[in-house]
């Protein structure tokens, strides 16, 4: 990353900023402040990637006028994480939304082409853990990645999972979406040599408390190459995911 | 089970036994009160077996008076779990015991012959939980069981549970002990037709919380067929099963 | 389990069978991905019965497709756990369901006769723990198992159980439904010789933490023949019990 | 309860005391400050026990000085909870100290007679039950009340239990103490009519979580007519069964 | 309480009854079995008091046959606890209720006259937890006792609540109710020497856990005399209570 | 705070006040019993601001008697906190009610000017803890502080909170309100040189467990000056920081 | 806080220093890097005090390293925490440490005049709190500040607390430390009006939970104006305690 | 990965195999039942490293038995993790290792050139948390990789971190260890974009609850970008990063 700070000490030197000005710009350079809420601007540069905006506790008119102002920015596509269909609607009356309800994501603007080392596979073990599996698709795509799915391949019927095992291996990365036991993680990553990002989810009733058991069980994996997100963050998985699909060479 | 009722209302009814002599056989006819413990004689009768020892928070000497009144009452063998390796020097000292450290048990008497419907898998996810496994192989050796063991066969690396399969489908019921993520169970269920008894074990660091995670995973098992006894608990595992290895025909 | 292996690998040293497809077979043998299930048909064979769907987090539509399937390939009858009644009127006007409200289960096709060795117990602490148990009677049935039931029979007032005893002795297997501190099934195990599954229900409040001190409970018993499963698992529970009451001689 | 109020004002407004020494008398008049410790000599008087000293975490010294102000100020009998050995024996040598080990209790001064209504019941589930077990009783002895004790009666074999019923329901108060799930509180409301203090233990292994499963059990009890202490709380189950024992008539 | 084993076996001896029919009073002879209630016939006679109806989980329906049944059987005032206003609005229509929303308590039949020894006091810590003391009141009354209310009192206003002291001081027994951090028992405990029935609310929110917080907070009350009973349990406590305020002098 | 009580007493010697009224008083000095609210009319004089009425859990009636009680002895302005849009309709038809929706905060009467020390800083992690920032807003301009708000600020863009640390560094005390992992406390702490009060929030999902994880790291923050409030206590945290900047030299 | 940036800023543009210089002194200038250890060199400047040592996880000799490389920068007094005695004895050797053994601190250098607005109460629940209470005395008397001690006036004897009252409403800040139910911080806070900080103590067994019942029952107190810090945490309390005890006009 | 399966299949059909060899050869390929161990030789080829044996729970004969199985087939260099200083004595004596005290890891054989793609960081919050980044370090050495530490920069003084943070962004994967509040993990990945492995450590005392606090903080990251392994689980961190720093192009 090559410094801003170079930047405005030389144009400081060079008497284009006063003093007070280059101290006002070394603090200020990288954000707008909206009163409720403070847009990064340079996320894309500093990250690699836009700000994304997290839906699911702000209004509608909230996420437009920061949408727009990214938008101004040209910080785009824009993708909005937990939006509820209802939100979606209203959103959908003042800008160009695409909206999937399964994975509760909108995406303002054109989706890249996916630009990564190789394919990501996202697995499921269940079904009902699809919610969560789309959330990291269409994360995975907004971030330029190429993706596979396989789904309702969990431990209970473990020749599911065999069947599809070379397809799987196939991937720079696998992410492992189950609830319950969280089993399929472990099964993943004893399975195949590639990192294993483990998503619980909150599948499940009783003692799986919302996911909490899935989350021990796969955070105390007895297989190596796994680490793991917070429940049903199929976001989180995706972004870290894509990272490693998209690694670069260093210094 | 025939009613000891019906015999004591008869004796009764014949004069044998007074009115009061009744009531008090019919409330005391069970145990023998030894001030600090409460010995069950009839446990053999009613329910299948003697009366077991718990060795954990006994002096010696309790456990040597405890032996010696159940020997006594022909209640033999008998079976004292968690038994401390000090504890047993001891009580060897008094009594003729038969001592496994790796398993705490110590026995007293002849163990019997194996006289259930088949044999009895006793599988582990790693070397670590070999104690309980032992645990639960000495108990069913004196419930009288054929045991067969399958060792350090977990999910990081599952093709060595596979290459086993046949031979642990071959038993009445499996006992899958594992700790960790306590994948195995859900594997194991998934993979065979004949009850599994999961026990977790407190096998693992950090989050595995003593085996709470590993418990928490087996009760959630999206696979059918397990159910699941307290964490290092091969002793009551080994029990259930023993009694589904002599399962008879009921009324 | 005779080998479906032996069979391919037959055909293909016969020529039936090319190399490419013997591979694939011996891979992909044992089950139809629909995209967002993938259905097992060999489940009926490797496990003894069909696959259960688990209706809790699917559409209505998702449901119909994947019984249709099942159907379509022999599988039935199709049980169907944890179905709301919205989604059972909704899948009755295509497909001809039987469906028990209390229970949360739906059923297509007929349920086989009891071929079991004799009979399963469920007993409950309340009248508040039936839709548990009936959803263990019903999955009891859909197994082919001969069904007595004794509700609400809690400690509270243990006379009640008592006064029911030999009934309930002269089951093969035991269901022991409870909630709040579920000490039903510690005397239930006290009390009788056959094995005993526990099932915590989450009735209670306050610090009933909605099953959680009933499962603790239970897991702890100091009565020795329990096993557990998961907090209002009726369906697990029957599961296990109906394995036990059709075992065969293996090996 | 009579107020010292009255007379402090009383003597103030007869001059007997200044302004200051009123105010000063009406905070001050019930403890002596030792810097370390704040001695309550009023409690026998307001709450009709003197103080009683917790010994889990004070040096032997701390215990000698506090002690000897008790019995300077006719605090007597004196009692010590949570008393090591070890601190036993370094007391011994200072002051005329009777020390039971089991129940880890020490007393200085003549014990009282037994003053109370009647008798208190102290049951146990196991025999490793019984240091806390002692514990209440020896509080018991010290706050004036016969105690009979039933121990090792657990749900295990209930029959134990049954067979010594018309005693324990002979008493004032049961005192119902156990481990692991802690049925025998329920068990023992369910078949008596008398007040049931419930005090879990730390006996058990596993999900026992040192007592809190036993706890959680007890206070969900679905029996009605108990009221529970803390993990090992023989001494708290015992003050209040105590003052319970010693009832009269107010107001 | 005199034993109807007696009678049984005395008419059993004279012919007054065979050996099948004595077999068969001997263990059946306290409830009645509704399929999904079993009724207490002699909860009465045994505890005191009879069968309370927990109208949480039960349909309209279910309560008025129990209801019916007790009536029948001269089980009467009949309490019914945790009832919707909902579920008493159908109720009323076919039995002559009273019902008390606040309290969620409906009473069939004639309250009985205050017959204990004393009063007893019903102490809370903020108004937010008056549904829980009415609980308690009305089961107090239910039960044959004198209430007193001393509501909001709690320690955020100490002085409050010692200027009620000396009239809280002249019960028989202190009902302590308080939800957030619970801190009401332990002073209330410290300044009386009365029993102290401490009942935790889930008044609060945050790391109020719903009353766990209280619930823990009272059950290590650094003050003696306390007890404690499931979180809102306004009932559990009004019944020790009363055991209490009604004790007989046994044996 | 000068003593009421020397007040009393020299009442009572100067035989103004008789012996009883001197008790009555010395007792009785402080609030008003409504039966369902103890209303605290020293407050004001004790704590330095009159009663807050915690609107959670009341009735909007009840809520108006408080109000008035607390206008008619000139306790105002009345703060309400956690008070609901439909309970502040139906308080405002009656008493000149102010609402803030956001903050779910009343008043009635007319704000104070600041007079504190200096400024209060408040702080955010995110948009989605304005709700909890806003009640604490109100409430320090309620108690007589300026206030400057710093809103989305947090860690994951940290050069935001940088940009702005000049002026966070020139409050009084800084109120940091975060959710998720609530890592802005420690860099807040880490930055400046003022205390922090931090309020952990209920934003997140999944781990988050409502604000317990936020809670956990605040309260182990590496850094120090940090002091924490339940989960979204906005009003506790600036009742703290207002005492803090109200602060008085004492003695 | 006079800037450093704008002194570099203002060298680099007079030509004192390079472009190379300027960057590396705006990022490097404030730690040593010892490889164990990156040494914070101007949070005496920045924060208001030296880096403090936390000895709890450190070899005597990394101890004594850091130490001295403070001393060397004028960074004394040093203060180390959570010092055993045995590593102490070791640091003695080598530099001149006053080791106080029940507040688990060492001190290097001469310790400062008071020099805070006011003195600081510290007040504990027990005689067992008092090593928490030392460790926050010691700490605060480092940063300056004159202490009050109020030890074992906890709530269960409530007119001990009362008869102090008036000294301890005298200081600038009340630390208020506690285990068990920690009621102490609710009554504390019910009875002062200045800022209370609450320390929970591990003090207790069972369900005191190490200290977390404390810790939450102090984070849910009715009363206002307390915050909380970490269990054991006395330094921490003292820190911020120390800062409002220290408070500036700021801006 | 070339499957193994083709030439079993090819030797099958040429004869060169027998039905049953082949089938057996299928299914039982891969590894070494030692009774007590299952050694996996194919985890090289399968998973890119060869078996690493955890050290934790086996006797140093166990370890010795495993390490020369392994060494005799080919499997080297050998990693033994969680040994203890005194088993690596033993193992010392007859074999050639080389043990790092701090890690806990001991080594047999010569370590391979580091052979990914660029370096990784490893940064620690405290002196406290080297331990767990020393095992990282060594399993990384183990695995090939090129590594940098930066120990001891946590957000207490957060410009440490800031002053290395060049250094760090050029590294190709981060771990990031820390222990109490475990900020830093999400500052670390806020201020970079390469993938964060965060790794919550067991530093810390109270509500730090062994490491829990920090790993539910991790998981819970406000920032992106990060996935979490076991408490203290520096070789899981370092297996992953160390993939991630090896990987290839698939498919």
């Amino acid at each position: 990353m090559e410094s801003k700070l170079d930047q405005i000490l030389k144009d400081y030197k060079e008497g284009l900023l006063s003093l007070e000005e280059a101290v006002h710009q070394i603090e200020n350079r990288q954000s707008i402040d909206m009163g409720f809420a403070n847009i990064d601007l340079q996320r894309k540069r500093r990250r690699g990637t836009s700000e994304v905006i997290y839906g699911a506790s702000k209004t509608p008119d909230q996420i437009i006028m920061i949408a727009r102002k990214l938008i101004e920015h040209g910080q785009t596509p824009v993708l909005i994480t937990r939006l509820s269909a209802d939100a979606a609607a209203v959103i959908s009356q003042n800008l160009d939304l695409q909206y999937d309800e399964m994975a509760r994501i909108g995406i303002i603007g054109e989706m890249p082409k996916p630009n990564g080392i190789g394919k990501i596979a996202v697995v499921t073990a269940g079904t009902s853990d699809m919610p969560v599996a789309e959330e990291a698709v269409k994360t995975l795509e907004f971030l330029g990645n190429e993706v596979e799915r396989f789904y309702d391949v969990g431990v209970a019927g473990i020749h599911r999972l065999l069947a599809k095992l070379d397809k799987i291996r196939s991937a720079q990365v696998i992410i492992a979406i189950a609830g319950m036991e969280g089993a399929l993680a472990s099964v993943m990553a004893g399975l195949t040599d590639v990192p294993v990002i483990a998503v619980p989810t909150s599948v499940g009733y009783g003692a799986a408390f919302e996911g909490v058991t899935a989350l021990l069980a796969m955070i105390n994996s007895c297989a190596t190459g796994i680490s793991v997100v917070n429940i049903d963050n199929g976001f989180g998985a995706a972004y870290i995911a894509s990272k490693i699909n998209h690694q670069e060479v260093k210094s």
